[in-house]
């Protein structure tokens, strides 16, 4: 039970972020196969870098076949849509951030879940900076990956809203499985938390104090 | 004694740290929480690449509840000082750069060090090449993750007799702790020894050879 | 023998690598330490995410102290070469572009049969996602952190045929090897095919469908 709500979590946030990743690549114009390597850098560079700190090695990812790919279909997906799908052609660069948003989001929300029970499951529950700090870089680490490579400032330091509602996620994960709450609810109530924050926050334009306004 | 002396360094070391990523987030005008972010990273990005090429996992910033609150409350502290500090406001980009290289000089002198010291503690003494390399790229690696992550070329190939003044400073605190001088003279001699080359390098506009000049 | 070959490729691929990362720091006018940090980023920079990877830490470059001072070496002749060398100023911008992109070739062919070989040596030969993808990234890897230094959108993603060039590379060593074809053929073979595939795609300005032509 716990496993299978955890892998259809992950499912999700691989084919979020690739999908993510693969448009970011369309609009640099990169080639075909640039798309699916910033697709699979984007969907499993997070869940990388959480296993180096955790020291599981070989990280998980060079036994998820499947996830893999699932990663370059959808990275591949994305470029046949665009090249042949006739109506894509027509977004603009603004559109398809709009989209690289709302798949970044969800990709956030889940890999911060995902993360913080990664850690869980290793016996760091009882260090709650661990998990809540590990949680937050699955969540975030695959974005700046992504980000850092097509040379853009990551959206962590750009975006409105963005490492706080990871962090949320994250720590409400935390604290629901801590409290005994069970596996579904968590998942659901953190991770819905995280893609709502991010999503109200670009919709309403809310945004943290800056120095300069 | 010992482990006073590096606490108290790594300690200002990771407010000098903090307070450079912070500065420059300020001067890219990033949120609060961006800020907050560029900060820890910086602070304790140089630490955990030395943790993880040691193989010391999970790497000890998750044990290090102090220091970190220390980063956030000196990240915050520069927000608050630039948002309500009336004064601070004045200060050009380029006041806040040479603000920032001050900070830097200070985490890259100490970390340089403490990352050597590290190596030295996990019984690496007899190898001098990983002992310096760690210790520098502890020093050279917040500061990289920095400007990487604010989309600047990084420090250590753009300022003046950066990369070496690191190196000589890894190098020196090695050789002292070889030679068996005891640990405060080795930390200040060789952590003074690098922040003095940065200062006196930026102050005098020195410069080692560049190929078009 | 196997350990001769796989040591002449890893010391030509160093040498390549090296050269390919001191050029670019030439090209953007960088100091002569900052031309020998970048030709180390780039000659260890693949080599050590691959021992991550595979948790071998400290990674193999910390014992590696021949490696080390060629890579210093061959940055160094490059810079002292430009600096000293007469003709060598009378190159554009656009000729150290070319010739970055032909030891870079050479590299990547090189390193992603040794990240494979690595893998293959250290038990994991029933697993070949595994083996293809830290080949492919031990290949890509000390490019990707040379461009991103140097503040350009690496390679990976910006050259022709690039990627498909490492990883057809990976693939056809480790089917060589798995096959028990000796070591040197496949060495020779797959190395060949990368930089064969890089070298061409370059010259006959090869490409691969792009989102946008």
């Amino acid at each position: 039970m716990l496993a299978t709500i955890i892998l259809t979590a992950e499912t999700i946030g691989v084919i979020a972020f690739a999908v993510s990743g693969a448009l970011l690549a369309v609009e640099k114009n990169f080639d075909i196969f640039g798309i699916m390597v910033l697709g699979l850098l984007t969907a499993f560079g997070g869940g990388v870098v959480r296993d180096l700190l955790l020291g599981l090695v070989p990280p998980v990812f060079f036994s998820s076949y499947t996830m893999a790919g699932l990663a370059v279909l959808a990275s591949l997906a994305v470029f046949l849509l665009y090249r042949f799908g006739g109506d894509m052609r027509l977004l603009s660069g603004r559109d398809i951030t709009a989209i690289v948003n709302f798949f970044d989001a969800i990709g956030l929300g889940i890999f911060a879940v995902t993360g913080v029970n990664m850690a869980l499951e290793h016996g760091f529950a009882d260090n709650p900076l661990l998990c809540i700090t590990v949680g937050t870089l699955t969540g975030i680490g695959g974005g700046i990956i992504r980000d850092i490579m097509a040379g853009e400032v990551p959206s962590v330091l750009r975006k409105n809203v963005y490492a706080l509602a990871a962090i949320l996620g994250a720590a409400c994960y935390y604290c629901l499985m801590i409290l005994g709450i069970g596996i579904l609810p968590s998942v659901l109530a953190a991770a819905g938390l995280t893609v709502a924050l991010r999503l109200l926050a670009t919709y309403f334009h809310w945004h943290l104090p800056r120095p300069r306004s």
